[in-house]
């Protein structure tokens, strides 16, 4: 016996547990992105048998036991941290009983399921009839984790998207946010209805825009000896760390789409193709929160991406295997790829609205979770804060309002904030990275992108679960979340000049 | 409790090892059709962990007391066939030291990884050893299998492949082939070296063979809602019933190897897609041995698609997708398709010689898993069996000689005789067709395969493993292996008219 064998024996735990989730990630890859359809029932059990299996291991009743008696052995600094995100990954699975996970689970699904259709149809009050279940499940899931952690309901709920991240620090971001984003929004736009732009002329073949992503992916340092790019309805980021499975969606009248979505998701799979191979089966070594992934597939879609020095290198690949048109001129096409506009649908948002569809959905989601309001509620509130937030109106609208969204549906309350995070920990990384490079864009507009998977990699992806997320804000950036960087990337790409 | 309790029991644990088996078949094939290089030191250890998980599953001390008490309840013969199919799969599983299994795999492992290299060296004494402990260790795994069942050494090893075929069958079928065979083939060749075959023009295009691949596979009737077509290094049938994953491998310089190789494959799939959907998730469900599952590929490959009826719908397909040219045409293509030259590779071997390879192997493992001969004996028998029976001088050519074949390197000795004995069934069962459908090949010309698939429906697919393999002979076809109606079927085929 080691003087550390209680936390040996952790870590051949997680390893198998690490072992369990890469075979979830390979199905799951599958079954979005290669299963026909008659394997659907078949493979639902098989992956339900299998989460059970991870459940019941994450569950074992003597890992209380050994975790206790871990923290009295002499550990090193990466093993204590190592030791740390063990209990917040047996809290995360120990704090709910399994048949309210079950349940869960379960109206989840079929809420999830009904919505496909419902959404479409616009049917609001269909939808109410199970979406109530799921919500009642979801407040006394966050009670639950609440007492627990003596966190609020709602940052209960929080915490397992992005640990250490409060309602309150929301809040203050998002009540600077509202003091100037409607302006800068409107502003934005008054400066742009002067721009002249020439729109793209389709059709884009499918099979031109596939190899235009691969070169994209290619610049971008994709590493496709340990990943692929594939098709699914739904574009993800998926596999392992050693196996990253990125799938994107085509149309042939938008090659925007799938060249975006594409950039987007290869942010976050650099992010796990260069987690430190020695952490790798411990959960040190897994990707930090989901703000922080966020923070990798915008600083590639947006900082990086929609750069004028990037552009300058996308316009040449575009006329390449699209074939040159007038509006792939790099100016154009820079133009294109910055317009400003309030629109209904959050993911087709720009960078500018973006939060306003996250402050919405914050707000209502937060209310319902810690019981201010209830469900039916929802699509007035939906409504007001639409036309608050970004003068439009939405009434009756519920397919392109309230039900826009799978999230809720699905019962993940506490994520949605992740996003706006990770847009504004992207503006801070790029500052950063600017004050160490000041040449930062000549390089990148020589076609030299070493410095910012440098910067990514040395502060970032390197880093993995070393840090709690405010501490690696800080090791990174040298300052807590500001979101004044955010806020002088918008003035800067939108407003100056 | 019922009065099945212990019945039931024990089909929930084999529900469980059927959802383990089926992420092992998604990840196995997506690890041959899909995964990146970088993948596979972890995708070796998580399957490697899906495996313990299985064979601990199977080996659960508690089953043995379950099956013995199951078989005083009262069950019904159904009950009772998936019964006798649970205790067979746990004596596969509980008849060998955890030890030995694990030991058998890394040497196979280790001397697999080698082959492919020495293979193409020809470096017979590298190879030797690692294969002299694949050897040992394999016998050491059929002396125990022996002493379990009360079968011979090789039996034991051969019943894993072919329950209740054993050696003595074997030497009796084979007996008579080497009596016929070799006058056979000297008389077709004589027959062919008469003829004029015009050759096919490459380069045939990858995506059009791919299409021509579907078209068939499409007149095949298989199930594209419940299954793909991939690519991968060595094709081969996997996924699961309720999705069958198969994979072919493309040559611009012949079509006929991935067309013939997808017909292949598609008679496995199509057992496995018409598996009865009710005994699915127990042993019941599973398809029969591996010597009846080659005789579904054989019957779509060999029976079927190199019939003249067949050819003849072949043929405008062909035209449709690779390009009109005069091979195309039905009586050519007939001719290109049903060549017979004896030649030094198994898999290249058309269906006249092809028996000849597995006598030539049969003989040689069964004497060294006897203990009657050495590996170091291997080359010398290998080249006075080949001059015996396909007059083929293979001396120092173990490239292309004894080192030609996974199997060995992988130790699954008693493998090999299911080839042939598929190639015999797939002959019983066409003759029994035509006994019971006398205008089979017209209504073939006229591409109705209906009486085809009718027939390998009722007699076949939808027997699953209801039967052991001597009954449901028998009941699909009136009697027992009758080597004769292969006899008959290559007489017709390749010297009649």
């Amino acid at each position: 016996m080691t003087t550390a064998s209680n936390y040996s024996e952790l870590c051949r735990v997680w390893a198998r547990i690490y072992r369990f989730n890469h075979l979830s990630a390979i199905v799951g890859w599958d079954r979005n992105a290669m299963m026909p359809p008659k394997g659907n029932a078949a493979r639902a059990a098989a992956e339900a048998e299998l989460q059970t299996l991870i459940h019941r291991t994450r569950t074992e009743p003597r890992l209380a036991e050994l975790l206790r008696a871990a923290e009295q052995e002499p550990l090193s600094e990466l093993e204590h941290a190592n030791l740390r995100e063990m209990r917040r990954d047996w809290r995360d699975a120990n704090a709910l009983p399994e048949s309210l996970v079950e349940a869960k689970s379960l109206a989840g699904a079929k809420c999830e399921h009904a919505w496909r259709t419902q959404r479409p149809a616009n049917d609001w009050q269909g939808f109410l009839a199970n979406f109530r279940e799921v919500v009642r499940l979801s407040r006394e899931e966050a009670r639950l984790l609440a007492a627990e952690s003596g966190l609020s309901k709602y940052d209960a709920l929080m915490d397992r998207f992005e640990p250490g991240v409060r309602a309150a620090d929301m809040d203050r971001l998002f009540a600077d946010l509202k003091q100037w984003l409607p302006g800068l929004v409107a502003r934005v736009q008054s400066k742009q209805r002067a721009e002249t732009v020439i729109a793209p002329a389709p059709p884009f073949a499918v099979a031109a825009q596939r190899a235009l992503n691969h070169d994209v992916m290619a610049l971008l340092g994709f590493d496709f000896a340990a990943g692929r790019l594939d098709e699914s309805a739904h574009p993800f980021s998926g596999g392992v760390p050693e196996d990253v499975r990125l799938t994107t969606r085509y149309r042939e009248d938008d090659f925007a789409q799938s060249l975006m979505g594409t950039i987007h998701e290869t942010g976050h799979a650099r992010f796990e193709q260069n987690l430190p191979r020695e952490w790798l089966g411990q959960p040190l070594g897994v990707a930090r929160s989901y703000g922080i992934h966020e923070s990798q597939s915008l600083s590639f879609e947006m900082q990086l991406a929609r750069s004028r020095a990037f552009v300058g290198l996308l316009a040449p690949l575009l006329s390449a295997q699209l074939g040159a048109q007038p509006a792939f001129a790099a100016d154009n096409l820079y133009l294109l790829l910055t317009r400003v506009k309030p629109g209904l649908i959050r993911v087709d948002a720009d960078e500018a609205t973006y939060p306003a569809h996250v402050i919405l959905r914050y707000e209502i989601e937060r209310a319902l979770i810690e019981g201010e309001i209830e469900a039916d509620d929802i699509p007035a509130l939906w409504d007001e804060k639409m036309q608050a937030l970004l003068g439009i109106d939405t009434r009756g609208n519920y397919r392109d309002g309230c039900l826009q969204d799978v999230h809720w549906p699905d019962g993940a309350f506490g994520y949605f904030p992740s996003y706006t995070l990770g847009a504004m920990y992207a503006a801070q990384w790029f500052a950063a990275m600017r004050r160490a490079v000041p040449d930062l864009d000549s390089k990148i507009a020589a076609g030299d992108l070493t410095p910012v998977f440098a910067w990514l990699n040395a502060n970032i992806w390197s880093q993995a679960s070393r840090w709690e997320t405010p501490e690696l804000v800080k090791c990174a950036s040298g300052e807590a979340l500001n979101p004044r960087y955010f806020r002088e990337h918008l003035e800067t790409r939108y407003l100056a000049a």
